[in-house]
């Protein structure tokens, strides 16, 4: 029978989630310490001391490691609530790329790297950053121009190469570097800071909610050994399909919180806002957007409960995560836009966080895999499979 | 928590009707009893004499009435199947308006009324019409503007107007007629043919799979009594709200099915033809509109799943319907039209189904209120809400 | 300078041609002799000899031909009058293909097929046909799939192949034949009707506004000889380029006309249909459909003004007409797609030609090469480009 | 007759503008004195300097006052390659709000209004803003909310208000600002900085290249006499109605220029950026979204250039210029959109123009009148007209 009722336990989390972030999420979002790049650390720590007070830090991870065990649906239903303040996954310490790197070293590090890195990156001692992306020429979108290499030097590995857009790479505590090995490709852990990784620059980007920006790095004869490879050597692109559906969902959580934050705001404006003789939710042209928005909200919803649905099956959900990054951007970005131009002059300001959700939301259809990459892949599956009429 | 599976009974039913619809419905498309105005009652007595045979007659009445007894949510399930063709829910008799009928029936008549009127109509032996809609300057998408009268007349009420676009009214045999009463509006039932129930004209239509037609109709002084009363004198809005959002979820089910067949049809169709020297799922400009159609026919499916399970709960579902009626009638359109799109010159003619499933799914967006008249009432409701910040 | 004035030839033409249509033209729309693929000959003839008497019958042809020889700016804005009805181009003799077909006469044929074929095309006596596409494996959308050959048989050939989609091939008096030759692909002209060429069937399809409807056509045997090429030997290709464009673009310009009557008629019914306690057009949801709609209808004019002044130039126009082609016709559907939703139920019925004129405009978007060919060949475009920086 | 091409004076001028704004303008694009509001006055006086010494200051203006006196066809040609660099607006001395002004004050100034204010503003020695929009309450879409006063003292006024979202008021030399006076509104001209005048702070805005930002303006008892009324006593809205059509539409020319510029970044990347084997234009998911751009580009500019033929023939151009607004604004952002998306990672960051060319191109959404407003006041336009068929 189709259940779509919600767990106790998940509900009265996402309300402890919804109280905290704004109470005490929100009065942050004017702090100067959210800086061009986004919060800084002095601001993340001083927000996660009060979210581990609150019992709310990391909830997603395992109870071992200071979390709740939340399942992909529960997660589901509490990383929206924790998206409704852009700020929000930084204080509760679940923004990308954290939170997918805790994901991927839970299910994929040995004991002695969960001691080093996942404890101390769950309790916000520290943050990391997923080395992937290069430069022109190199990984992208097509992972397999992979051009970082790992050449075997006595019984370690010696990294070289360029990353770019590397996600909080700037300040982290450690980095999973994605290099090509003899066999195919493979994931090494590397603390930092580390005198062969340098950030040659943080990008300056439309998004600014991520800790660190995103740095362009260089790897610089960087030595690692057997016991920095994180599940297995020539096996990079198998673990990072590990942590690639569900870091893809969980920003879908994140910016549907941040797509009904703009919702809420421009609802709010059009009740009371005035012109041409009645407020603006009077006048069809706006309030039909609103309907929209309502629509969509729910349409993102339901596509992310689905998919999480289906990660909790044991399915590594590739097609329905890149079904549910598609919809789910592409859905939240109009509601954002549609937020923007109902608030008019006032949507181009910084007066309300709904222009950062806008930009934001435009980064979303890029990051993790851009619209058409996605849709290429599905197309792909389709034209595999058999004829339905001969 | 969340559980989004699907019972092994409805899937169990929900395969047997594919299996109905594919072997014994799709044959029937090409019959020439489908004319103008959709199958002619001879077809769709055939038709159902094997639906009957099969067990699978209205499967959504009670068991008392016949059928399985199922819910929203099943329903939902075995509804989708159903409409893979456009003749399947004539074929099973759960088609437009007949299907509401029953329902509203089920819910809102006296044990004479059902004997009556209810049985034959869930066996197929009769067809029938709900008389709301009227001609310019009566009730259409508002209501509130109808014109049709009953006028008392010593112990029974005399009906008088014109009614526009009642579907199936021609050969219908009987009819729901909304009426103004003193007190309000009040739904009488009417056997038909009736000396006073005249068929102007059978409107020249865009769809083609309603059995006869939609029509204009003269009523003219047309005795009805206490006993013809569905629900109470006055109450008819009240009573047709009964009906309301679960005659839009069918719709949107129905029709779901028939948006998965064209999009079967378009990648039958995309992975054999070949164009520029590849097939033309190869070319991204048709394999993204393939992949397109997914992410649509899942967003449509999750929708009307999320819909029947608020009804299920017992919950009006006014705005939820309003919603996915939105949301999948506009998807499954987008949907329709991609395939003709890929389909060429091929899905501008007859050869295929795809281009009758376009011209449906094109009166789909007006049928039960035109999408606009949606966005309106939800810009309404969130007109009304309190402000989430002050 | 830019002048965008128009020449006073062609607006007291296009004036006459505006009232011919409201005047004879409209009326015909609701007689019988509009079948099922369009208007039969019997009435074609009829509305062309009132076009004839009016001094109306093919403007666009040169005088010697018994036209006003216009040029192709002139053509636009004389052709976005006649389309105002469906019936328009037919009454006025310059609907496709015999419009493209006079063009290419005009431009490639010798004196002696000019007389034998153009002369009584222009005049009306005969209907023509394009035979070019054929049946799946053959040439549609990529025209060098052609299958149709002809083979050299002592002074002539031996034509032999199937085409698909053929307009106005049946019931025509001559056709244009598209076959493979040993050095590339020859038009030939065919006198009709021919032992060798049969109408295996007339297509079922969604428009309905051409004469002799779109006809599945069987070429057995049929000799031709050097006087019935059209052009030059292994030219056909070339030659087709020059119908290619025109032909494109008279599309573009008459069924502009037509979207430009749905938009009158939904504006008269919104100006005076009532809901909700207001007109239809006093509700912005409405209101704003009808301002997109003029938007595009100005924008689609200006498209295909630009592109007549660049054929007018001498210029090819390949490219141009396919930005006009994909512009006008998504365009124009579009204003269609919107009528019929503003006339909600209204809509959906033959009660006005709106219907009509949506089921042609869905069609325009895949006849003439579908929207997906014409962006692949700009991309192509854009591709080869050198770069802009370095 | 209908005739597009341009005049050989203006092409002479744009090639000399496109040629000055590549080599002169571009590489101020990443100069930090482009600052978080825009150019800093300092690198606005290095760089219309140097557009002086090209002869190129204010080409628009008449050559009284030091440009060519171009019309507004002319001006079209040569703006859309001003725009072509987010700056070269600003470097030729034709950015809003003191192009509108110029604009302006050449139709309605006073000899003695223009020598003071016109002359130095066309010269570049000062810069200007235009007080019209006002906070939450006051006029903005709906200029009849006007709140700030101008209040009779004496021989003269006093004007007590707030101003909000006033582009280059920060800095400027002098202001028009708009109040209600008895009888009206009346626009009067405060010479700047002013003890009343005070900026109260300069709004963070999506766009970032206009000088001086967009200020929040309180204005404070400020004396103003007869012979700082511009044009009439009460009759602002009358002189604003001269500034606004134009002032619309050289931003549409200006953003076309920029929106031209971030699609040749576009279609350079992907002519070279390689994915999956093979150039990234030769995926059929970006090529398409190319061939749009050009279309949408193509569509823009005749817009364009049709608006502005009609307010050269002395047309008040109000319904023009709201199509041309929509069309132009909402067809550029589509552009400026699919450009980041092309980019990928690249296109959300600041390491090309596309991303700020993006922002702005948000805003202009918004700017001079939201769509919505625009399309209501299209639909009330259409409301008025006659009937077609009775």
């Amino acid at each position: 029978m189709i259940d779509l009722a919600r767990g106790s336990r998940e509900l009265a989390l996402a309300e402890r989630v919804r109280r905290f972030v704004r109470e005490e999420v929100i009065p942050y979002e004017t702090d100067p310490r959210v800086e061009r790049h986004g919060p800084n650390d002095d601001l993340r720590r001083e927000m996660q001391a009060k979210a581990r007070a609150a019992g709310l830090l990391a909830p997603q991870v395992s109870m071992e490691f200071g979390g709740h065990g939340l399942n992909h649906r529960e997660t589901a239903t509490v990383f929206r609530a924790v998206g409704y303040s852009l700020l929000g996954p930084t204080a509760l310490n679940c923004m990308a790329p954290d939170e997918g790197n805790m994901h991927l070293l839970e299910k994929a590090a040995t004991p002695a790297q969960k001691d080093r890195y996942l404890r101390p990156l769950a309790a916000g001692e520290i943050r990391s950053a997923f080395f992937m992306t290069e430069p022109d020429g190199g990984a992208g979108s097509d992972p397999s121009m992979l051009a970082t290499t790992a050449a075997r030097d006595g019984d370690g590995w010696v990294l070289n190469g360029r990353k770019w857009l590397i996600t909080g790479a700037d300040g982290a505590g450690f980095g999973l570097v994605m290099a090509r090995t003899e066999g195919g490709a493979t994931l090494f852990l590397v603390p930092l800071p580390h005198p062969g990784v340098r950030t040659e620059r943080v990008l300056d980007t439309i998004d600014r909610t991520m800790s660190g920006g995103h740095g362009v790095m260089a790897l610089d004869n960087v030595r690692v050994t057997e016991a920095d490879i994180l599940g297995g050597l020539d096996q990079g692109f198998r673990y990072a399909q590990i942590r690639l559906a569900p870091a893809r969902l969980t920003h879908c959580m994140r910016w549907w919180g941040a797509a009904s934050r703009a919702h809420d705001i421009a609802c709010d404006y059009a009740r009371t806002r005035k012109a041409f003789g009645k407020t603006l939710i009077e006048h069809e042209g706006v309030g039909f957007m609103l309907a929209e928005n309502e629509i969509d909200l729910k349409q993102a919803e339901l596509m992310i409960d689905w998919c999480a649905y289906v990660l909790d099956q044991g399915d590594a959900g590739v097609a329905e995560s890149s079904m549910a990054k598609v919809a789910v951007s592409e859905g939240l970005f109009r509601i954002a836009d549609r937020c923007v131009q109902v608030l008019g002059g006032m949507g181009v300001t910084d007066d309300t966080p709904v222009h950062q959700i806008f930009r934001d939301l435009r980064a979303f259809r890029i990051y993790d895999g851009p619209t058409e990459v996605h849709r290429w892949s599905l197309a792909n599956r389709i034209r595999k499979r058999p004829q339905t009429f001969e």
